[in-house]
């Protein structure tokens, strides 16, 4: 391993110190029907049992927790919002999200919730980025990246070293590692510790179908955007190109990158609710689907999937699990 | 206490022992959201996560690795079934389930998948006790009983162990404990953990309107049979009356009943989606029921809810989720 992965481990391991009884331990669970089905040995990380219903308190809280700023900016509207919120409401700094008019009322609620203030743009006339900017610049107040800072990376990189510490406890080591892909930070931080722990380890990213940047990157070994013309309901993983230092450090630790489709992540979903007795958003079960659909090649390995969130509309859960079709206009991107 | 609690809590700890990795430690979950908006702090015990998808797994494993028997049977179409057939399987033992034969496909299916057998009976014209004591006599089989039995009971009451560790982890003392009750053995083991280590905590059951046996019976001082002719979706709960055992033991440790209706677990449904990404199934939430709907009068205090499994179908589910009225066909009992 690299200097920048160990330096990154290093600040996993100060990360975990900062989240120490703030974030919850989220459990490692399997089902003994399934493995027998998958003939394997399958463990899930319910990351989607975190507090804000999402890996991305963890690399929020990390970030302000270390910083101390004074006040702190995001834009999102999705879980990276919640999680700056709950987190800057934990460390008493008051936090601005930044998000487009538009943005659902739920999502909008949610983050409110929190006790965040909202700021609305329009996503016609304005960029989210310049007003994050305007508002870091006026107010003084940091902006929490989504993925692309090392210590956003390594508050996520506690979602791997919480693995590993679990099948250690459980006298296992893993064979495969599967986790979701958008920006890239959830999975940097978590092959960061599962790879300096188990070196032989396989980490592979998995991301919806046209929304395969991680997948190109890695084959080219550089970064390179998707081609941005498909439609997926995994609304949290459509960054559109990998992050520098997110890409930095997955493309010496990844063993490749894996796509799957809608229709893969909704019979995921629905392996969910059944064995496991866990809502996923589509975004959170890439993973699963991934292995469910045979496209990890891990036939009798011990395998490792990040259910990384669980925030999802209750009529869409529902349509999932009927098993309709999903209707295009809840397809984000393109 | 007298000696029938504290001989019942020397077998809460031997359970402990026999569990001990062959059950999963299910998580204390809590939402700080739904904390603030009840004015309490609210636990709760995420017995869906356990194998089988319910409790019943502790009292049915205890009895047979405690008993060591040639062969088991019991007679369940639901999650006791499930809970011995996966049990037997571990611990190598023939099991034999006997079910009416017009259960749902899905509960054959789920009881099969585990190893065991099934045997099927007319509803109309066989009594399924007689069945399952033929059963036991021909083949020398131990009829695990769904709840009143000390083994049984004290298998469930690591329930309530763990959730007095959690607490104490956290640095929590309890001040009121809710939970399901059916036959009573749940709540009994449960009630016997929490009131031996927590003296002042109040436990309460909680029932589905018109099968609230054990609330006229805790005020009658004596065994009561509900009146039998209403209909609920919670369908493990509907037994008759409370066990001879459990009663002995709930009539001491029982702070009082509560009841709910349909509608207000429904709404617990919801709110266990939406504020803990978990799956209920009707029966396993109505302790979170009955404190939402405020009838616990609980203000300020730390509150812990048993949700005691997760095995719904997923129509009935989206349903739920839905908001829409509940078929009456789904609703047992009467």
């Amino acid at each position: 391993m690299t200097d920048c992965v160990a330096r990154t481990f290093a600040l996993v391991l100060e990360a975990r110190g900062r989240l120490a009884g703030v974030v919850r331990r989220t459990p490692l669970l399997e089902s003994p029907l399934l493995n027998r089905e998958l003939g394997l040995r399958l463990l899930v990380k319910a990351e989607c049992l975190q507090f804000t219903g999402s890996f991305k308190l963890r690399g929020a809280y990390n970030t302000i927790a270390a910083r101390r700023p004074e006040a702190v900016v995001a834009y999102s509207s999705g879980n990276h919002a919640q999680g700056v919120a709950y987190a800057a409401a934990l460390l008493k700094v008051p936090a601005a999200i930044v998000m487009p008019k538009d943005a659902p009322a739920i999502k909008r609620e949610h983050t409110r919730r929190y006790g965040a203030e909202l700021v609305f743009y329009d996503r016609e006339r304005e960029e989210r980025e310049a007003i994050g900017a305007r508002i870091a610049e006026e107010q003084g107040a940091l902006l929490v990246k989504p993925y692309d800072d090392p210590l956003v990376i390594a508050g996520q990189g506690t979602v791997g070293l919480e693995i590993a510490e679990q099948l250690l406890e459980r006298g296992l080591a893993p064979d495969l590692v599967l986790c979701p892909a958008g920006g890239g930070g959830l999975i940097a931080g978590t092959a960061t510790a599962i790879r300096t722990l188990f070196a032989r380890c396989r980490v592979m990213c998995v991301e919806p179908e046209g929304f395969d940047d991680h997948r190109r990157s890695l084959e080219a070994g550089a970064r390179v955007a998707h081609p941005g013309e498909a439609r997926s309901f995994c609304d949290a993983l459509l960054a559109p190109i990998p992050g520098e230092h997110t890409f930095a450090l997955n493309r010496q630790l990844l063993a490749g990158g894996l796509v799957v489709s809608d229709a893969e992540v909704a019979a995921a979903i629905r392996v969910a609710f059944e064995h496991f007795k866990l809502v996923l958003e589509p975004s959170g079960a890439v993973a699963l689907a991934a292995l469910l659909a045979g496209k990890a090649g891990c036939s009798g390995a011990t395998a490792v999937a990040v259910l990384s969130g669980g925030n999802v509309d209750p009529d869409l859960h529902a349509r999932v699990m009927a098993g309709g079709a999903i209707d295009p206009s809840e397809r984000a991107g393109g």
